[in-house]
């Protein structure tokens, strides 16, 4: 069977396909026919050098896979052959707050994650996706979506009618704008494209504010919620957000810190963290259980998540090539499976 | 002015309109012309002596009114003439849990309440209600939606795509459908009449139960989210019905114990609670920072609370009857001013 | 090796020692040979048919162990030989909320227990236990201990000068008499015997209650509290104990119904609940989370549980037959190996 | 009667007494003989113009005081004369979470202090203090005493056995100290002074860290607690300390960002953030209801704040100089009456 294969550091065009052999079963695994993988910002920065920091032989990329259970395991007891599932981002992290254990292994980065025809993992590092969405949309949930519902639902505890301000019109935004109106909250998304703020208010979005035209906008994300602030921001990174995310925030609201797009320096004023008695708090994907929590949720809602496009399994590079442009709103994919 | 007053245990037949001096104005303040009253089943439950145990002089009953501030006292710096604003349950419930202190005092039990032309309350004992609603369907936010609310989203913290499980059609359990699919949640409702669970159906629920032709509603609701039982029961009470809400319950659920229609037993088996880690929750309405949060839920969503009926003042005692009957979908009101 | 077996509903004398062969180890298993095992009230139950309501064929009793890992599977990476750990009630049970999965297995109730020899059990249900602690000591965290922290700190979330009532002095009060002293709360014992109260009082109780010579007990705590009533009650059963227990809960208070000692029948007036915003919650032990957190807390503080008594692992059934008869002050445990 | 008076900007020599009318008393208010006074970093910084932003008249100074009821508002119903009682730090702040209504006024900064022998607040502004406390200790709550237990129980929500690291000796240091011992925490405390060290240890601390001699501090607290890091960190500023304490800092845990003593620089590298799902969470002080349960605490544990200093109130610049001098270990108090 096919699978890819990168270099960290050595950039996107260093990625190539190679054929693997099928891995033997352990007793609580399950092998997965791969049918969709959903890239994420991480898998570029992986390829250009800027996530990992020790040097690491090449491994299979990706974390975000949706496919159908082809072969269970002897002791596992969660699954049946036929299931359609999706990765959790942590195979390890299952429940409860995040730990070094939890934590140590991430899909696509040092250990072999699931850009490939086939996978074996453990029964307990996947988790049912909703029947209403078909396979490409199915595998956004991994990522993008759990660290949205984790910024949101978990961290900031966001309640039906709270604001939250999503910057950008990247995957976490989307994801965050699209289970924010689910949620009965008030949203309120940046860009510096008008034609991308007409899409997110199509989307549901409350207000929109374009940067480029608003450079002072969080003071205009405070005029919308009535001079209070909105509870939540998902700060995905960008030169010289931070500090007016922290301003766009209300009194005991969270700056969820989830990086990402441009990089960025975290520098900011304590004494307006003090005075608004606000947090920030880093967010890092999320469990097993947020995802399961986020499925039914986008099953209950029958959400649509967003798919910009979605690129063949020999146009991996493509599809790298096309999340580095920028110019995307909504998730990137790659079908490897019909 | 004209109030009606009411004295504990007479009966609704008791229930008398008289003409009241205008209260003096004190410097935290407001006076407040109201404009409707909403009905709760405690006020029937007043009238017919069930509710309050020692004997006490008749007062103004009713706790849920909406109504136009008139005067502000000179220390008060939270409204200005003409907002509109609805009364919170408990005038000292600002924030927080309850205590005996910010309980001690509710409207319309003891300490006199709002069916009358005027009122005069401490400016920190109203909130403002949203734009998009009539009087009467502003004035049932204070007790049957901040009951609801706090059930759903302080006591069981239930997150968006969880499960709740509403007894009957009266107003806390209407108020909790609406809040739950506006929040994005799965609703269940129960009633014995299939034309009301056409309605609920209209108002979003997910499911619904017929309780006289399903006497093991219980075993049903399970069977309805896939055997695992719901994350919350709003328990409004009734012969019989607690152990049936625990068995409804998922592992770790809340039944939140609201009491009310019919009177119920608290007997039940421990063991099914303790092997469900499972909790019973008793909800005594909730804080003015409650009804804040409520106010702003439902102004974000355009939620339009079901009001089954409106009196006019002087019908005061055909309201009670009329909920009394027992035959309403949602809300009682009476229209004191236009 | 040697193991114990049981045959629920048989009674104690139908526990019998017989001769096991040593089971195969699993790759993410390790083999403990036990040191020491902890009694508690189910195994009671168990052994009188009290517990389980299938029939079942017999297995091994009890939950409670502490050892030494002798081996350790291929895939394990969390411990190594010599490694002293105890079991956790429930070895799917790893962290966050409970679940039909996390609990669908308990050692010693139809899956085998530990009151053996030797046992092979997956790496992750096991716990490291504090050095200061010898064996039989240790062997009582994971049932009694961790069901006092779950009550306390997980469901009740007590705050550090919180209050408490302990009811008697069986394992789960004695334990939680103990932690709730280390981490700063008002701890309040209740006894019919005044020699236990002394003994209570030796290990940092604030204030005891005869309930013989005081029926009406609830009202005396509430007395010892300001007329507040205590945050939390650890209810363990006993007829016409959960309506003084209520009554003597603070308003918003927490009654962790922990089940147990003489049965009890759930009987309240939900009215109490309800204008006392109390909540009865079920208390199923907890996870192996917990019992890390738990363990830790011991470590810190250096707590020494209360053995009241060790019995040789000839002496199973007169252990049983010890607690049984209820004159014990803390737990009853089995010295498998020195 | 005689208050002192301060100019914000003017310098700790531009404080001065003068004499001031005895306030006439509204009826929800009390009026207070206060009878000592505790300092603050923030009194020195209001002193130096380095805490308010714009211009201000003079007002009298500092916000914690404990002092005698000596008379109550007509409409008062929570004190009687002769009660001992102590300042909340923001009089509305009174439950729940912080926001702009409920932190608008703070005494002692733009609004009139306490620092005077007389004061008439409103009677919810204040909060009855431990017996067993002289007026020195008990002054100590208000400010530095709310805001530990706010950073540890409230925000980070530390459990029993947790970590904490403070950093340094000042005021909210040693209280934190104080309060993990009484909790049964593990407490960590760092300082440049080895003599310091040594008392802090005489306090109950686990372990002590030279900074000065050991200025990879962040590395040795990791040691100490097995390579985990702390659950929680009371930042309350520096010179480069932050980054060094959100590498302290355990996954999952809050760095506590209380300001203060030399002013510090908000920069931080979000990645490390991110991947350890830690938060930096701004404390402003606390409320009233944090005062309570603080002061609870205090009396149930017995807990002994520590003073390092008593200055008389004609000495209120020399107790202003001492503070600012950095040698003291815990509170600088002035004593107003005796």
């Amino acid at each position: 069977m096919k699978a890819y294969r990168i270099d960290s550091g050595a950039g996107i065009g260093a990625l190539q396909q190679f054929e693997r052999a099928s891995a033997p079963l352990g007793a609580d695994q399950v092998r997965i026919r791969v049918r969709a993988v959903s890239l994420n910002f991480r898998d570029l920065m992986i390829a250009k050098g800027t996530y990992l920091r020790d040097p690491v032989a090449p491994f299979v990329p990706a974390s975000d896979a949706v496919g159908e259970i082809v072969e269970v395991g002897a002791a596992s007891s969660l699954w049946k052959v036929g299931d359609r599932v999706a990765t959790s981002f942590f195979p390890h992290w299952l429940q409860g707050a995040p730990t070094p254990y939890a934590t140590r292994d991430a899909f696509g980065a040092v250990v072999d994650g699931v850009l490939a025809e086939e996978i074996v993992v453990s029964e307990q590092s996947v988790f049912a996706v909703p029947a209403h969405l078909d396979d490409a949309q199915a595998a956004t949930l991994t990522c993008a979506g759990v660290t949205a519902w984790n910024a949101m639902f978990v961290e900031a505890k966001l309640q039906p009618g709270a604001s939250v301000l999503l910057l950008g019109t990247g995957g976490v935004s989307i994801w965050g704008l699209q289970l924010a109106k689910a949620a009965g909250l008030q949203a309120i998304v940046t860009s510096s494209s008008d034609e991308k703020l007409v899409r997110a208010k199509a989307l549901g979005a409350d207000a929109t504010v374009n940067y480029r035209t608003t450079p002072e906008w969080q003071d205009e994300v405070r005029a919308l919620t009535g001079g209070r602030g909105v509870d939540a921001v998902l700060e995905v990174g960008g030169k010289g957000t931070l500090q007016r995310s922290i301003d766009a925030a209300a009194m005991g609201g969270t700056i969820a810190v989830i990086g990402g797009v441009s990089g960025f320096a975290g520098e900011f004023d304590p004494f307006a963290l003090i005075t608004g008695a606000k947090r920030l708090s880093g967010i890092y994907v999320g469990s097993r259980g947020m995802a399961e929590d986020l499925s039914r949720f986008v099953g209950v809602n029958r959400i649509v998540p967003v798919v910009d496009r979605v690129f063949g399994f020999d146009q991996a590079r493509q599809a790298y090539d096309y999340l580095d442009g920028g110019a995307h709103f909504g998730k990137v994919v790659i079908q490897v499976a019909g």
